[in-house]
């Protein structure tokens, strides 16, 4: 095609967005080429894939289990060596949790093109990450598909947004009473109806605590004030986001809900690349999108989200450790579904913040609030 | 604003979309200025306009009405004068039917921004239209609803679209029997559920030959293939039109329906303006937006309408000069709603197209079927 071939590290490649990332990129191989792969603990597909890609640098968080790798020519490399490489001209981060909080730091410090899936490093440090961007011209091209919604529509326009309306599927029990959520089982929650998606985000998904994250991602991906970022549910999951100009126009995207597309966009940006494996629209069979304002009331975890953005400091940090803890809680069986805003909440009031926290202060908030959930739902007090 | 003042000829000023440029304008008088103005019979407004706006250039197609003009240091011109005077930067075209060929074509040998609300220009001649502004770099700003929604949702976009989708309101009859559509009245014809527009455009809005030269508008206007643009049922007339990229992704452009804001958006591109008199989508009022395939059967203009654009020709200047007398001839009561396709299907099946046509072909081929629908019509075989 004439087009130089863009050199992808895939941070988290044995993730639902690593395996997706690497679908995309199968289908286009005269547009990408993988240099760098890094997992956690799968080793084994993460083996696979070193055989498929035969990247040049490769990480795997579980040490020994690196003995069961495949031989090859690829150096053995930290999450930060591989996320700022010269030789890596976009760096795909889709590690779940905090830990991608540092190589997307890394590799935005590096200058780097960085896909983002990973909503942590966001939400947690969203001021030092978007600082440095500026400072280095890295580039945050986001993954997640209502912020590549967002980021089509504003694409072309002279101006900033007015205002940013994320869409929200509502999740599994979106209709249900809080005396119905009491009940809801593991099994119900990770029945996510649009979306496939792993297992910590299909339950943010079903507390809406992932909107309430996202609003805070939108807040500091698009520089926009907490006021003008609104929320609508959407069951379909058809319009990913809109966005609002001074006008009164509004932008919307629209698509199947499949995350190839938006991390095909992010990697093919600023172009769009024909893909015959992703879905396109069928209006035949399309008949309603609807929209409803969210219940703050039944779901908690959207309003935690956004007072603790509003609030910032170390505060979304907190709601990031808190739900992931109590998020794990739950999936293990030991608290209800509802008691995980209850945790995040009992958390963030508890919680001294820090103004404009350096990392570290960002890492002493995170631990805090973990050892916090745990010690509040031990305590069983509910 | 630092930005300079741009200087607009309305052509068609005492019109719908000419009356509520004016009222755009007025709204924003640190960014535009009327320096032409251009009206038919309506002399009494256009005085009102003349001392109100204080243009340079003034045309009154009714040449004794000229009398009743209030004096004032105005130039009496042409047209087509005005359309491609020097002292005027965008030419508004909001005359109706074929009336607005000739100032359009002007306007685009000058190489003017004209921003176009007239559909007979493009529909009749969009070869030769597209072809001169090509050749002297003029810049087509569109100022029909869905058409300015396709190019919003292109902007910035580095390739063409894969796909165009047309949005129809359905107008008032759309869940109407052929029997219950034998009986429809003028009043119940010019009683459109969602837009205010002049009543030609709204008797074309419930046969759906509005959509039809709506397609053959966006052939031109965006160089796309019949073959990939289609038309959408939707009530609401909230989403205005979308775009779909060869990635599968969609963009919609949304807005309450109101001609000032396409007005307002090709005048200011490509900037956007804010306006506080242009509404913005209360999200807590939109609960669905439905969408359904047209019923070509029971609404045949659409599909005459663009069987007309494929086979190209002199055959679009058929279906625009048909459907003008024909519809003439409801808004009279001499024919019936129905009648208005049959007459420009008969127009079409008799007429003997001529490819590649000049404009006096294209003119000829409009007296033709003109005359043909007065004699069908007056016939009496229905």
């Amino acid at each position: 095609m004439g087009s130089s071939i863009k050199r992808l590290a895939i941070l988290g490649s044995t993730g639902s967005i690593g395996r997706q990332t690497l679908e995309v990129v199968s289908t286009l191989p005269d547009r990408f080429r993988v240099v760098g792969l890094a997992a956690g603990k799968n080793v084994n597909l993460l083996a696979k894939q070193i055989s498929q890609f035969q990247p040049r640098f490769v990480h795997c968080e579980d040490g020994e289990a690196q003995a069961h790798l495949p031989s090859g020519e690829y150096e053995l490399l930290s999450l930060e060596e591989i996320a700022s490489h010269p030789e890596v001209d976009i760096v795909v981060i889709a590690t779940s949790g905090k830990s991608g909080l540092s190589p997307t730091l890394a590799a935005v410090k590096a200058g780097k093109k960085v896909a983002l899936a990973n909503k942590e490093s966001l939400v947690m440090a969203g001021e030092i990450i978007t600082g440095e961007a500026k400072l280095n011209s890295a580039k945050i091209l986001p993954i997640d598909s209502e912020h590549s919604a967002i980021w089509q529509c504003l694409e072309g326009e002279t101006r900033p947004a007015a205002r940013l309306i994320l869409t929200a599927s509502g999740g599994p029990f979106y209709h249900y009473s809080p005396v119905q959520l009491k009940k809801v089982s593991v099994e119900q929650a990770l029945g996510h109806p649009t979306w496939q998606m792993g297992r910590k985000v299909t339950i943010d998904s079903a507390t809406l605590m992932n909107k309430g994250l996202e609003v805070i991602e939108a807040h500091w991906l698009f520089d926009m004030p907490f006021e003008s970022i609104g929320v609508l549910i959407h069951p379909q999951s058809i319009v990913h986001s809109m966005v609002e100009f001074i006008d009164g126009s509004v932008k919307a995207q629209l698509s199947y809900p499949d995350m190839r597309l938006p991390i095909q966009y992010a990697l093919s940006y600023p172009e769009r690349l024909a893909n015959p494996q992703l879905p396109h629209l069928d209006w035949s069979r399309i008949s309603q999108l609807t929209f409803e304002q969210p219940d703050l009331d039944t779901f908690p975890c959207l309003k935690l989200a956004i007072e603790a953005g509003k609030k910032g400091g170390t505060y979304p940090a907190v709601v990031c450790a808190a739900d992931e803890v109590a998020v794990d809680l739950f999936l293990s069986q030991r608290i209800k579904f509802i008691d995980i805003a209850h945790l995040v909440e009992q958390a963030l009031e508890q919680h001294q913040s820090i103004a404009h926290p350096t990392l570290e202060e960002i890492m002493m908030a995170d631990a805090w609030a973990r050892e916090k959930v745990l010690k509040l739902a031990t305590g069983g007090s509910r």
